[in-house]
């Protein structure tokens, strides 16, 4: 049996959703990005943006994330989190798919069947990127790829207790502003054709 | 033009050294990394041993370290950055080839025409390769692991200023423990082979 599941986790900007939806579409697998918020939208009962927003971000600083807290220093976010951890595990038992982000990598990381692969790329490839996708704001595209990094960064600590991006963590790391999209894409599913399972 | 060079940087003990190789032998190039060695040594006027050491790794802590620097806070192993720097420049200048380690992801990184790939493995994997490579010592495998990634760590910070095996610093990073060192060095030479330069 090959790689069932492959993950990818990715930086702000980077491509990371596209690569996974082109990748899957190479192997013709499902891919769940869109459809995974959604799911998880229905099995928590909470608010689709809420969801989307809160699955891998931890918003406005310390504070505000304490103050969600309840006596116990149990917050909303946490219950969001069981149902995320429960989501994807289902799907990743269901069948060949590619997942996108939401510490994914982690959630899995008993199974040896999923390959992880993380995409980066440099601060400016990056702010093209945004700028192209969505668009200008009032806030610079650098001060904008630094605010939203430090939220998925501090989210991916608090619930998995890992470093975000730490090379270990993957078993391929990609530059996709140097590599481009669809070689990533290509490279990811060549590595996942290969019939041999991973070794750990 | 595709690219001319790949430099291989790696954590001790991942096969990194072997998946350079082999990735040379499959796009017919040379690899250098006794021959580089060989070539630093000649230039440097300096002791073998002292050059294969020197050239990746700072030894016996802080003190040891600052003991060799004279008046100025200069010391042999600058003399040696400075030989390594000029001879991986030449050698990048000469042809297509594979460079491993030395620091040669950061000596060369002004050039466009260079694959920088990292080669890591988790402990237990690397545990088992050295005793299987370089045999049983008195020391345990993994306080073995553990004080040289601490000198290459050291080393490549003092010299380079970034952080060593930092995934942005690298095209592409290969988990060899579980990929395997076939797969590894495949998807290396099939990354070369492919004609469109890197975009950074």
């Amino acid at each position: 049996m090959g790689n069932r599941v492959i993950t990818i986790s990715r930086e702000f900007g980077s491509g990371g959703r596209t690569i996974g939806r082109l990748a899957a579409e190479k192997l013709g697998i499902p891919c769940y990005d869109q459809e995974l918020i959604e799911k998880i939208t229905a099995e928590s009962g909470m608010m689709k943006d809420y969801v989307e927003e809160k699955t891998e971000n931890i918003g406005g600083g310390w504070l505000s994330f304490a103050a969600g807290r309840d006596f116990y220093g149990h917050s909303l976010q946490d219950d969001l989190f069981r149902v995320q951890t429960r989501v994807i595990r289902d799907l990743a038992e269901t069948g060949p798919c590619v997942i996108i982000g939401r510490c994914s990598d982690y959630i899995l990381k008993d199974r040896d069947d999923v390959l992880t692969v993380f995409i980066h790329a440099s601060m400016e490839k990056r702010a093209e990127r945004i700028v192209e996708q969505y668009g200008e704001t009032d806030q610079n595209p650098f001060s904008r790829l630094k605010e939203k990094d430090k939220k998925r960064r501090a989210y991916y600590q608090l619930y998995t207790d890992r470093q975000w991006g730490a090379v270990g963590n993957y078993h391929l790391a990609l530059d996709s502003g140097a590599l481009g999209i669809e070689r990533c894409a290509e490279l990811i599913a060549g590595l996942y054709r290969t019939s041999a399972p991973l070794g750990r």
